[in-house]
């Protein structure tokens, strides 16, 4: 087993032992089964590879403290997604190839899922925080100040009801927050400096926010598994659409590129290279890499 | 200014702080005033009260995390009433004596709202745990453990939306899980043993749910701000529907008396007494009172 493979699996263990715990005694089964549904089968969990390569490269000597913030990174990602495919946001009916959480389990179960998928990442966090007590408080208040307001998702998200956007914030709460989060954490679970790995962390997410735009445009449902032309029909700004699609797929290139210049030296950089490029081209549309090829 | 002022003045001081935050540089400006509406002027602040009241009785050697822990359940619950407030729930149009917030803010940002307050809730923990780390990976696990899945809050309200309800699970987690989150995050942050307090937390949190079902039959809306009839009309069970009116008011004294005399040795265990009996005597309704009188 590699050390890619080895990440995944650890994800998926730490996920499901979580969902496994919030589905035990006592437990309403529809919201039980709503929430596993929200988290399994995951996307492509590109954050939490992306914290564990980093608390990989800073030496991992807490791995449960590690997958815990990868997970909860996770779990709030997926939070996020339920909440934003709800009728007074996207009106999504499907995520991931498969049909919206509103959709199968009705509205009330979508809000209280995302709600309880918010908590759980808390949770998870504080279980593991445990064994290394001072790094806990760091971890939390990197992980929920990338999650709430002023700067984190749900602000980004909040940007869309607003008379007038302003566009940076709103990519950079939307998107960049988590995966910055993602990066500060993975350092901050091994004892590492949250702000060398900050950079990494910000141009990916800049990077992923770009390639989201031209999938938005250029791919079609089947492909990415949830509805696009979104940024059109809700009339929000796009990466794509200010540069072109070659000058977004560029801007993605070079983004990917500033990404891989920053990491700082480390015994672990060669293996993190390799996650992000592997990470880099899932980023890309299969409809535009058939172009470009 | 007497303990109980000075609670009350620490409660509003912590939140207050809690929402600027919230709403500083970069923040989307109409989320900032939607989590504001919901946490200011608040209701009677019990839980807080209660918490801050244990942490008392148990020394208060940590009082910003003590008033954290507190801020944090009050913040919890804000989330819980915006979320079963809006269409897909209760679908309610008033909330302590004003417009919800859904309708004065739109859905899409009553969602996000109590998402933000969600996030807050354990942010503001962490940034109050770094004085005392060791205690912070147990009061986050145990506040998150009363508003998740499967006991707390978010699975109180999920039982509405099963075919079949367990009462006793229903109450527990919907009304109780907070209480007794309540009474341990206060003995948590003080350095105190949580089990010593569960009792009183349960005791309070049965009161206050018989309480509520009597208010929900008993006062018009303009007394507890909120619609009224709200049980009879969601077809759901209520204490006072099994009881009658005059033997759940003999319950809601028995619990309050169980409540108080669960109290352990303490030195502070008189003043807390008195907190008690004021919070219990803001649990019946007036038009109640009259007709008692």
């Amino acid at each position: 087993m590699n050390a890619r493979t080895d990440a995944g699996t650890r994800i998926e263990k730490t996920l499901e032992a979580a969902i496994a715990r919030a589905g035990g005694e006592g437990a309403p089964p529809q919201l039980a089964a709503a929430m596993r549904y929200a988290v399994f089968p995951g996307g492509a969990r590109i954050r939490p590879r992306l914290a564990l390569g980093v608390a990989g490269a800073c030496g991992n000597d807490q791995p449960g403290l590690a997958a815990a913030a990868a997970a909860a990174i996770e779990l709030l990602h997926c939070a996020s997604l339920v909440h934003d495919d709800l009728p007074c946001f996207d009106n999504a009916a499907t995520r991931r190839g498969k049909i919206s959480v509103h959709c199968a389990f009705g509205e009330s179960l979508a809000v209280l899922a995302g709600d309880g998928l918010i908590v759980m990442a808390f949770e998870i966090l504080a279980r593991a925080g445990v064994e290394a007590p001072h790094r806990l408080a760091p971890l939390v208040t990197t992980i929920a100040a990338s999650t709430g307001m002023p700067n984190g998702i749900v602000a980004g998200q909040a940007w869309e009801s607003e008379p007038e956007i302003d566009l940076s914030q709103y990519h950079r709460a939307k998107t960049g927050a988590l995966f910055s989060a993602a990066t500060r954490a993975g350092a901050l679970a091994a004892g590492g400096d949250p702000d060398a790995w900050r950079p990494l962390g910000e141009f990916l997410g800049e990077a992923y926010q770009v390639a989201d735009d031209l999938h938005d445009i250029a791919s079609d449902a089947a492909d990415i598994g949830k509805p696009t032309g979104q940024d059109a029909a809700h009339g929000r700004a796009s990466a794509a659409a200010l540069l072109g699609v070659d000058g977004a797929i560029d801007r993605l290139d070079a983004l990917v590129a500033d990404a891989i210049a920053s990491i700082p030296p480390c015994a672990g950089a060669a293996e993190l290279k390799a996650v992000i490029r592997v990470a880099a081209e899932r980023f890309v549309p299969k409809s535009l890499a058939r172009v470009a090829a």
